[in-house]
């Protein structure tokens, strides 16, 4: 049983971790607190960045001599593997923490195995403390590496009738100001923001993150399946964030200079195979910003595009921004999402509905069990 | 000022109103408390149905002598006029009471005027104690005398992007049962529920009360602008609620059999001018329902009728049953409500937003300056 210094650690580790959201994939976010024996704070340390030191080196490093015979309480399962960076169980052992308190298990087939290592190292370890609470701190990290791809969440802003323009396409603004500024934290959480054709031509938007301090910019991604809609001189294009044009293998040269799209070069323009529809296949596009290191995607743009996510079975959570405004006519949050009959639809859970300015922030996860692809529930006994 | 005794008496006085909530009309709701000199209560009472005693003369009835010397703490001003009961001022004057306090004033030029004739007879009266509290209890009440027809409130049900059906029109069910069940405690406190004949035909719809002890069944209402939807049998036609089908003067004769339509008689079938726009004309069927004695009417079923209401600037108050579905495709919550552009929008301020079962329920106001009556806002006359 931990002790409740340690669960208190514990909750103190998930907020250093949630610090670095959307700054340290592919890695996971890490918090990590060491207590000594009699429950006093010795050190404590988040992972920042990849390639940077793990949470415990940072924590052993604070705690110095202090780290002898002290608890290690960290977010995940400390690392077995030499990466960028040493095993953390071995540092562990080496500065001769005795007991070891984690609340997930490492789901990393290339990480995992920290746990026996401690252990057969003499270390007292304990797992799940808290294991619920930091899973949600590490939810897009956790479902990419369970799913092969990254993470997906759904933005959208509409009126309460569900709309996101007017007839005559004017949408400035719907949501209130509170409501934006939000969004940019989101994007700020996140590795890679998308949007579609649609938005790139009717908005020309710029979606990097500001107003956001110490924010990584997001890799920004525009699917422009036949290279029409991204202009030169669209603001995508500009050197506030790095950018990704995705367009169909056999669209046309795009209008604008491109850089090579080689994983680890900065990106510019990738082409990827389209999908029977006649859009760009959204297993592709995800597969191949998963291999640039991208675990969690906000989609923000285009009731088309969020429509083939919805249809792929791509969409991982749904964030609405809802506007107390009525409008009775104009485009809808989502289309096309191959769904044609209430059985099909995509039921969710709501987590969170709260107050963002004027507007109600919702956020839901796709039911267990629900979804693009499985079956129905029963319709029908007339009770109006 | 008022006692923390009179001040909770107050606010219990509202509560015994509340219970009466759909069940008054023409009249408002009333809450009734009698304290004696040491803040005791000695009697209370609620204003039950029309015609029936007004909530001081249920309390003064329960205090008995012991009223000789107490304070009245009522809801609204006391009436002054002499209807189907005597007026309430002189009944408190004859009953001893030495001290009335009110919280809203009566804003009806046939009973005010309450409160001078009590301070004439020398009692003490305060007015204006938790106003704010009873006036949202009164809130249907009150918005009829100031706009001279009924309240409307509009309610619907959809998913998270705003569709209220799937495409192939399978709407059952969308909501939760918890959300079914909350709808019947909002048509028990109604005096109408209308439905348009879009729904009529689609869902046959019952719309009686069930499942709320006591409650008032309210008059079911179908716009049946043609005289084509509601067809001999409709569920609408039974005895469990009475029913007025409203009808275009040129339309065709119903149907089914139906009963005439004079005020005071069960009503039938109603005739009602047409809008330009070839629909009924909404101010003319709340001027109809106003004649009834509706004052409170539940906007249920239908976009097209709902925008026809929002048009004419006749919506005051919004609740929507946002289930955590989602669709991509069918009908929208709301159409052809006249605005095309975003500026014309009809803004409103949320003033609740609470889970029920699965679902989000929210409610709304038009925002002073927007919507409803008020300047700024073209009224359009789209109508049903």
């Amino acid at each position: 049983m931990a002790t409740p210094a340690e669960t208190a650690a514990m909750r103190h580790a998930i907020a250093l971790a949630a610090r670095a959201l959307g700054a340290t994939s592919p890695n996971p976010v890490v918090g990590c607190v060491l207590l000594d024996a009699r429950g006093e704070v010795v050190g404590e340390g988040h992972h920042q960045r990849a390639g940077g030191p793990h949470a415990e080196i940072h924590a052993l490093r604070a705690a110095g001599e202090r780290a002898r015979g002290a608890t290690a309480v960290v977010t995940l399962e400390p690392c077995d593997h030499t990466g960028r960076t040493g095993p953390c169980s071995q540092a562990l052992v080496a500065a001769g923490v005795t007991r070891v308190v984690y609340a997930v298990g490492d789901p990393d087939p290339a990480a995992t195995g920290g746990g026996a290592t401690l252990r057969a190292a003499g270390v007292d370890v304990e797992a799940g403390v808290l294991a619920a609470e930091a899973a949600a701190g590490n939810a897009a990290w956790l479902t990419s590496v369970r799913r092969g791809r990254p993470h997906v969440t759904w933005k959208y802003a509409a009126t309460l009738d569900g709309r996101t323009a007017a007839a005559d396409g004017t949408s400035r603004w719907i949501s209130s100001a509170e409501s934006r500024a939000d969004v940019h934290r989101l994007r700020a959480e996140s590795d890679a923001v998308v949007v579609g054709s649609g938005t790139a031509r009717a908005d020309d938007p710029h979606l990097a993150v500001r107003g956001v301090e110490g924010a990584v910019q997001p890799l920004r991604v525009v699917v422009d399946t036949s290279a029409t809609a991204v202009r030169p001189g669209a603001r995508v294009l500009d050197d506030a964030a790095p950018t990704l044009v995705a367009i169909a293998e056999d669209a046309p040269a795009p209008a604008y200079p491109h850089r090579p799209a080689d994983p680890g070069a900065r990106p510019g323009t990738v082409r990827l195979p389209r999908a029977p529809g006649g859009g760009l296949a959204v297993p592709a596009l995800l597969a191949e910003l998963h291999v640039r290191g991208v675990r969690s995607v906000l989609l923000e743009g285009g009731a088309t595009l969020a429509g083939a996510f919805v249809a792929a079975g791509a969409v991982d959570r749904v964030i609405g921004y809802l506007a107390p405004v009525l409008l009775g006519a104009g485009p809808a949050a989502l289309d096309g999402a191959g769904i044609t009959t209430l059985p099909e639809a995509l039921r969710l859970d709501m987590t969170e509905a709260v107050r963002i300015g004027a507007d109600l922030r919702i956020t839901a996860v796709p039911r267990s069990g629900s979804g693009t692809g499985t079956a129905g529930r029963p319709t029908s006994t007339k009770e109006i």
